[in-house]
């Protein structure tokens, strides 16, 4: 017997019981549904509609039933068709037909928003925790490696000489973006539904500021055909999710790219990455394909949500039902990333050498067009001057350094000896001093800053 | 120890393990998996690399592995990455170091793009008999209210009248369309991958055109990079399931609406309907909302994939496992629905009355038009004579028949008391004949070509 | 020439030109171009790279070209690839050679990021107000029709009866939440990457904490190389956006159902809507279904941007010139949109005899099953025994009012005559008092709070 | 005035007008629209509905508008709604009132179909002659570099050497699936929806079929409600479209891998590359990066018109008339790119000596693994041993060719002198000469096949 086949002559179809129940995704919320649960009934003894005795019947019965989850014992029904059911079915068969009063005022309309939001909450507090992890390994990472020299790119292509921990720092703010954008999540989800009825609110005299306070919500979800349809919460995390994600892909770009045998710049511990069941030689960088490859997933959840949201009529529809696969899937695949980011980043071998000597001289053309606006010469006359030489020097296989004074000269006769003394890849990363640039002392207070950031949270 | 531990020092972090591992969704592969081993076991033999005792060896052994899938008694290993291990690990159990021989000359890049593929087509063929079972529905129930009059709507707002058995037909040939799509990603996906090795083909004279013809593949894929990294065909699947699911969207919400109070076109059977935990009145039409929202989770499949591949270097990327999920997901979820839309029309309770009482005059406005131009007004004119009837009519809170001649010509003379011969809703209805149209001449020879159209197949 | 062409020896292909060029779309980006030139300059004078004279001269250079725009008098030319260079070109073209120094230390990385943060801050702006003004003509209408009854729906079936301000105010707050979305992206944009250069800083004495102050930003952007590659803004926005959207399409699909001449609770006014070119009689909600079909668009422009930034490099890559499209777009349709949202609502014919017709006995179930509780039996089986009430009265075609005390008695002795004052639909409104119920002292305690949350900003 | 103001009192708010004119995008279909109203207008007169006289006077006066468009002299006015009304308003002032003869029986809602059906039918044939150009250009970079070893990647590592010309074959196959998808696509797209007027069909004694075939349609769309809202065929493109960019993303990447100053394997042209505002030395791949960042543009598309659809009611809603942005901007962008990519790979200047310098010792471990499966040893015991070969060898700083012959042994004493003779790249590949493999006899006959396709067309 469901919750509501009083009205119901025929039993529901096989086929159209499995496309309905949500208990097999939704039972993860067995805790968060017995939180509320204790809450609410808490709050009908307030309201004078269960007396004192028995609101304290339930919420034992309810906590002995949270205990048979925690240790496994709980046994499902197939008539359970959710986890709200079986909850309010366990707590009756312990407590007897007591049990029924606790949906006095309550529909599971606002009883799985409350729910969800709880959870949500939670989680966010876990993954701030993980993204933190991986922010503290970008920063030991570049605390160790702090002087080191690598070609900087952009296009892929050589473009200035950068230091390494500047690479690293970069990421760092990526995620410290991202913790940004959670913490607004939760600050927005953090306001309580429940007391919302099926639609049109509650006819007890219950006191949703008190119900609030005692679940931890910052306030009350001030509109009842509003707060049992609202998913705008699940949304916003989900395009979190899918940006932290993006920038979980965009590192693990870079590191593959360099760990290639032609770039060498950086190999992963052998814990990260995996072989192949046919080339005996290969050692893959797994962990990172699939840290870029599951942005997809990610992408994939959120316009999912957004997607059956799009065009539904006011309050509650079942198309809600939806909401929380997509949700409960980005939160296990970031959960799962995250510690395998942080562990990729902390075990990393950093090839130094390789770095250094893929440095390019070329990476200083735009130190040698500083030097010409030195001397007088507008930046875009500079910049085409030194384009010349640099089309000079590739005709005749020759480096920058390698060009002789003379051609320089014919290019252009500002050019002097002491441009040869530009060309140097340290001084030029030092140049680059001013706020945020990747001179050593930048880089430095860069990354103070960032611990600074990071011990104050989000 | 994995398959290809030789080269490393160290072991996988636990973290990474769980990250990489596909065996929680590729299990489900197995029954191809061994198909495609058995297979690729034969060609061994036939290239001269298995002796006949071997080769019967490992078939024989293979068989075994797959009968314990079949009963439910095989036991995976934590050290099992993926499917294809699992297999050849309990094979080389069975059957000892012989089981070892199996992988030669292939990768695990060849064998599982086999795998999928085998799946795909298998899981088309079911698909097939479950859309055709949706049409066969409707067919009948279009064939069970061939005549019946409603309200055909454009915007939402009555537009001309239409029988109930076109509306019927229409959804029939939009299933159609979807059957046909699946049978042309089946024959794209219909060419063997398997012998392209990890990238780069087979080093042993392995004869693929037997190997297709054996695995029941119409043709051998001509590139072996390309072989490996090819999953245009999940991609086409994806997007055919999207649409598909689109398709039902557009039947449930049609339904969803017409069983409103207000309408009351049709009801559900209480096999397809569920009822509310806190109000007793409630019968609502999951079934159909579920129809409806899950074309997010189907879009977002879609999206998921084409993400993921996006941007790509060539051959195996790890990246590419993420292509089995939102796949799986979105077989399961047609699989669950298709059966439930079938019931829904199959058991609908059809409310004649109700539609035929719905039918406003105002929907004979074109007839009423079209009646003008057989006068000689060109149809421009026509249109905006009758506007100004209704607009007329409605200001005087008449319909328009009951709007008076004196009116009618007050407008144009061309109006004459033949005018309320025309507004007849059947006679509107019989008109429109030509091909397609929604006469029951026209319906009745639409039906016939679906019958026909259904019974030869896609 | 452009402004790169010094290093090389052949022109580009005609059709990669095209594929290249962003002035088609970036040209609106003018203003914000000229001024963080204008800033950049002002810098380059204080760091002493231009003299007093040349700041003056190169400053009023870029305000001449800016009257130009203004006035409509700029002419672009074939050889501007951007509007970095249309611009950089002109103030050349003015005031000669001096304009080529406009450019020390600025890369055009820099220059992009900081003008299309300039301009999604301006946009913000202007999306607050007019979403202001939606937010302001629901309150009008609820004020104005604060007593109105009519049924509320779950499911798209009658649930419980509610006020229809009730209803107006549900929208109030989820663009509220969209608000508040957009001010925290905007706090978040608001860091400055001018100074960044190409991807590894700025060789000169720069200020950029007085730059970032100059124009009107929070904070600088911390690393440079991430500084030129950041969108996470630009994601953001779209993912407020396309939520924004869903409540605008929300919203369309409760007005165009109610349009409909089954329910018929509102008019849209003749302004809002369009007739068709065959059916004279047709006046349809077009305004609406735009509100509802351009979710798609925003949907797109978000998982467009999401998937360019897949997988990317760190720092500048050609793929993020793809950033402004979508957003453009994006914006541009709400801005057309949000007008309109509002003006449908501020001149909707409410048809408050039509939606209290449509009343329901059945609304009241749940009203009389807390009847039931208050006789003291438990809600879940008070539920069950006004199901079989409704059952039994569906049966015999009767409504709950019309069903007689001796039926109800026999389903349950706890029936007595003074269940029927229950079974009314005002007090069943009154009843839902708790705080974001739909009575009316709450809706007007509601309506009161949502006019000091608009007066008070996001 | 509108072609349906007769009904309405008031006019259209400016904002509405606005929101609702789709003339901004829908003008490019003017020839369509021209010749579906020149077939209409035939129709009509075999129908007996217009004289001969009056067929030939619409006919030509709609030629004389295609004029005027074709030489633009057409001049829109801002009461013109949509590309339909300008027509027909324009074809009433060249021939007077008969011009509003021609949209009897028809409404918009068929025209529109049938103008967005033919527009593709051409637009399908244009990227079929694009692709195959991009499709011929591989094959003659092919042949021209048929015997260029380089290495073969999965996880971007050194896998198994291959044939350059293997690699540009695997995209000419990617290519040609595209060329097929789009094929069928245009199949399906062939079904004629004129004559289903507004939903219901027409009223008129039109011949469907002769109006199919003199418009080149292959079928007459079987059901009037069905065709009117069938938007399928656009999806189908937008699917295909999405995937034909994900092939040129993927082919992107790797040439933008392979063209960085590490890998150093290609250079593009001059022509397909761009320089820096700022770095002077910069050529960088932007057509390339282009190519891969325009996935997320038409993934955007598809998302976009999926989601539009998803949910709607039957038949036509205005919803639908976001059909057309996302499928002309999908189409321009490929039109675009299609163009750029065939250039690239025309003009790509290929660096044989990098290729063949990048081949490590490595690639050649599967090669001992199956010279020690020719010894008897089953391939995953060799497997297991080669991997410790590399171990020692990687240790000792050694490659395979530099270990010694005890050191093989000590490892397994099946290693003899006859294993140095297998670590050879061009024999590794030369034995991959199962269909399909990298072998130079292999991917001649491959090369062969496509040359074949290719000429016979999709």
């Amino acid at each position: 017997m469901t919750l509501w086949s009083g009205r119901f002559a025929e039993t529901t179809a096989a086929q159209m019981e499995q496309l309905n129940t949500s208990l097999g995704f939704d039972r993860r919320l067995y805790d968060e549904d017995i939180t509320g649960s204790i809450a609410w009934a808490r709050g009908l003894g307030r309201a004078g509609v269960l007396t004192e005795g028995e609101t304290h019947e339930i919420v034992t019965g309810l906590e002995t039933v949270r205990q048979e989850f925690a240790t496994g014992t709980f046994a499902f029904r197939r008539t359970d068709e959710d986890i709200h059911t079986a909850v309010e079915r366990r707590l009756t068969e312990i407590i007897g037909p007591l049990g029924g009063k606790l949906h006095t005022g309550r529909s599971r309309n606002d009883q799985v928003a409350t729910d969800l939001r709880l959870y949500l909450l939670k989680t966010i507090d876990i993954l701030h925790q993980q993204i933190a992890a991986l922010q503290s390994a970008l920063l030991d990472q570049a605390e160790a490696h702090v002087d080191v020299l690598m070609p900087g790119y952009t296009h892929l292509q050589q473009a200035q000489p950068i230091l390494f921990s500047h690479w690293l720092g970069s990421f760092f703010w990526k995620f410290q973006r991202d913790r940004e954008r959670l913490h607004d999540v939760a600050r927005r989800a953090a306001a309580l539904p429940l007391g919302a009825g099926a639609l049109a609110g509650c006819p007890l005299p219950i006191d949703r500021q008190t119900l609030a306070a005692e679940l931890g919500f910052a306030s009350v979800a001030p509109n009842s055909l509003d707060a049992v349809a609202d998913r705008d919460y699940v949304v916003e995390f989900l395009a979190c999710a899918a940006l932290l994600q993006v920038h979980l892909s965009n590192l693990a770009e870079d590191l593959i790219i360099w760990s290639s045998h032609e770039f060498g710049f950086i190999e992963l511990d052998d814990a990260y990455a995996t072989g192949s069941s046919l080339m005996p030689q290969k050692k893959n960088p797994d962990s990172l394909e699939l840290l870029r490859g599951k942005s997809g997933r990610l992408a994939g959840a959120l316009i999912s949500l957004l997607t059956t949201l799009k065009g539904l009529p006011s309050s509650y529809n079942k198309d809600l039902q939806e909401d929380k696969e997509p949700l409960f899937d980005a939160i296990d695949t970031l959960a799962l990333e995250l510690p395998v980011a942080a562990g990729v980043i902390r075990t990393l071998r950093v090839n130094a050498e390789r770095m250094q000597a893929a440095l390019q001289d070329a990476l200083l053309a735009t130190d040698l067009a500083d030097y010409l606006v030195r001397k007088g010469i507008p930046f875009r006359q500079s910049h085409h001057l030194v384009g010349r030489a640099i089309r000079q020097a590739e005709a005749a296989g020759l480096s920058l350094k390698q060009l002789d004074l003379a051609s320089y000269q014919a290019i252009d006769p500002a050019f002097a000896a002491d441009l040869y003394a530009v060309l140097d890849f340290r001084c030029s990363v030092q140049a680059r001093a001013a706020e945020g640039g990747t001179a050593p002392v930048a880089v430095r207070a860069q990354l103070l800053q960032a611990r600074e950031v990071l011990a104050r949270g989000p």
